[in-house]
């Protein structure tokens, strides 16, 4: 087993890095958007773990930064595990922190405990993980993993115009090594589940069998700006009623059962000019479905696309575009790498189910490359996250850390 | 009859003054929010062409400003004219200009035909009455008024924290003279429409018989920030939902009829955190309501409380609030002065309707004072306003001021 308390203290450090007080529940949160000067210093800091840990750091091009111990065979692909410690504006601390963090915890136990191995054991940050500064979800890893381009990625800019690869500058993580990822001889990642499925089911750890679909879009509405006072009803193109419209016909797809287990989010939402008394000319809005079923979420995504074009026949002066922003499709997990894990736990004799990811995570992209799966941590508060009220306890993720240890150890000497 | 092209020039002119270059219809726009660098600079603009056309200027604590041309009779109360010149952010040049450079005109007709009057006549710019900057619209003309007090005015702050009495000091228009405004003997404000009814009659110009009710108010949503992909619908208190809910609800009061001829804007609207996967915690939004009809405007400020008292029971976790921002009645305006207009524009020769307003207006404060009413001169493209394609003909503009004169003229005889 890992020193739980060594673990839990640097989480608790790391989330001093962009923690600020969050006003409304009096909790203190984690904000650290990709490649901000947040994200800097705790990439900095969490360099400077590895490092102590023994750990041969190297930085791709897009930002990933990888920890590498050394195996006894010197030509074995190594087992790679990881996560990110990007977040989003109001998060908790441990989304992504715990995989990296708990990576970095493995090897200190290992070299406390004198264990070598045969495989090399690399630990793993991606670069915008969450995808909310620059658009793109699983980001570094996506293109560590050769399913996006570099000079997508790099071009990618966020709300102020900053394009991803001028942040990368900014911040001196835009690294030397070539960004495609060789074929790790397997990946596994140890993360809060950030749902209540674990705690419905009163046991501590998961093992996942995978990530539903995700689909992001933009949705931009033009209207007409007109007066609030004197433009009578039939005259107007309102581009904020639009966009009210389509985040309640969003949840009448939920609510119809039609699309299976679909769920529906706007996260982003702006009007223009936003002043009292004009009916708004513009307003952009995401929208987030979430699917484990690849033809519900193309029925789903079908639904909606229809309903936008009776929305932009329905007025006069209304026009609506689209622009994709990402899209998953339902990602297995490998299920021998699943079988480790689930033995791992049996073996710290905790209690474990296999349950399905609600959110994205970088295994997914990994996947492509090797057998890859995921430890989910059970969260408390129904596992909310992507909020200061996500928490999981230090003993909830020493476990995880624990069975991840085991799990390394079996496949690194495969 | 008043020299058009002089005003057609002072309305260009003051339009630079704030001007932009609106993206989307490729046409020139006017931002000059109240207080503003860009308000003051137009201020100090109207200011000097006041001073060259002899009037005596003086401005009150409000940052109101008069513009004085003498009478014969030195004990008779003035006759009372203008407007405002402060504009929402994507205005065009007329709304309100049109009544103050119209006034100016009509002073400098008089002093070149050598026309005394027995009455003072005066010329009024009332501050921030487009209400968008500080959240209270005529604003400046209430206090003047007396309605609302000027400890409440100078309180009001604008999205930055800002206080209007700050930039009221920032800006060097705190003046000196008291708020509170001798009753003139009457008042007469020439306006644009801002509507399509003058265009759908085929009239140049309308004579206003009063202003509709005005009601406005900010909520406040308090949900919960969630994991978009993991937090199942059942577990949501979805903050930016509860929004579009209440714009979707206030579109069926205004389609159901059973509130008179209800108008509902909803025109600013954000969401926080604002980021794609995140559940929105909060949304601020306002509600502008309009209604002729008093009885009618208290049953659909009910039905909207009912329906938020609803929503707010509907899911655990969701609360709002609402901040009453402005509340005006029916504001009718008198019968005499309105007489006077139509006569002055039958004496012209110009065929006019009697209207009611749609929008707010200075006049419907200035009316708690002395006998009051408006004159309407027509838009084109359906009276469209709060817009940059807002415009009104040369001619038009000029007819509404030759009516202006004729009955500033009979008034300030009386
Ligand atoms: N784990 C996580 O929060 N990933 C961000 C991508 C998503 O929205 O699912
Ligand atoms: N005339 C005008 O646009 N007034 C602003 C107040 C309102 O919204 O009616």
């Amino acid at each position: 087993t890992v020193n739980g308390a060594r673990l839990w203290q640097s989480l608790m450090d790391l989330a001093e890095i962009g923690a600020y007080d969050d006003e409304r529940t009096g909790l203190r949160g984690v904000d650290r958007l990709a490649l901000t000067d947040a994200d800097a210093a705790g990439r900095r800091q969490v360099v400077t773990w590895m490092e102590q840990a023994g750990l041969t750091v190297r930085i791709d091009r897009m930002g990933n930064i990888y920890g590498r111990r050394e195996g006894t065979d010197l030509t074995a692909a190594p087992v790679l595990t990881g996560s990110h410690i990007d977040s989003v504006a109001t998060a908790g601390a441990f989304d992504g922190c715990l995989g990296v963090l708990g990576g970095i915890e493995v090897v200190r136990t290992l070299d406390e405990r004198g264990i070598t191995t045969r495989r090399p054991i690399e630990v793993g940050i991606f670069t915008e993980e969450e995808g909310v500064r620059f658009g793109t979800d699983m980001l570094g890893s996506a293109v560590a993993a050769g399913r996006l381009t570099l000079e997508y990625a790099h071009a990618l800019t966020d709300r102020d115009g900053l394009t991803l690869g001028g942040e990368l500058a900014r911040t001196g993580f835009d690294g030397p090594t070539d960004v495609r990822l060789a074929p790790p001889h397997s990946y596994v990642e140890c993360h809060i589940e950030q749902g209540p499925v674990l705690a419905e089911h009163g046991v501590p750890v998961g093992v996942v069998t995978g990530v539903q679909g995700i689909s992001w879009q933009e949705i931009t509405i033009h209207g007409r700006a007109a007066h609030a006072g004197t433009t009578p009803t039939h005259l107007r193109a309102d581009a904020g009623l639009a966009a009210a419209q389509i985040i309640v016909h969003l949840r009448s797809l939920v609510d119809s059962g039609e699309y299976g287990d679909l769920r529906a989010t706007v996260g982003h939402l702006t009007v223009h000019p936003d002043l009292t008394n004009i009916v708004p000319a513009r307003a952009e809005m995401t929208v987030d479905l979430r699917n484990p079923d690849d033809a519900h979420m193309a029925r789903a995504e079908e639904a909606l696309a229809a309903f936008l074009h009776e929305l932009e026949g329905s007025r006069p002066g209304l026009s609506l575009t689209t622009r994709r922003m990402a899209k998953t499709a339902y990602a297995p997990f490998d299920e021998g790498v699943q079988k480790v894990i689930a033995q791992a736990a049996d073996d710290h004799g905790l209690k474990h189910i296999s349950l399905l990811s609600g959110a994205g995570h970088d295994a997914q992209e990994i996947a492509a490359l090797c057998p890859t799966a995921m430890i989910f941590v059970r969260g408390e508060y129904d596992g909310i996250s992507h909020n200061p009220r996500e928490y999981s306890t230090p003993e909830a993720c020493a476990q995880g850390v624990d069975i991840l240890a085991t799990t390394l150890l079996r496949l690194a000497n495969q």
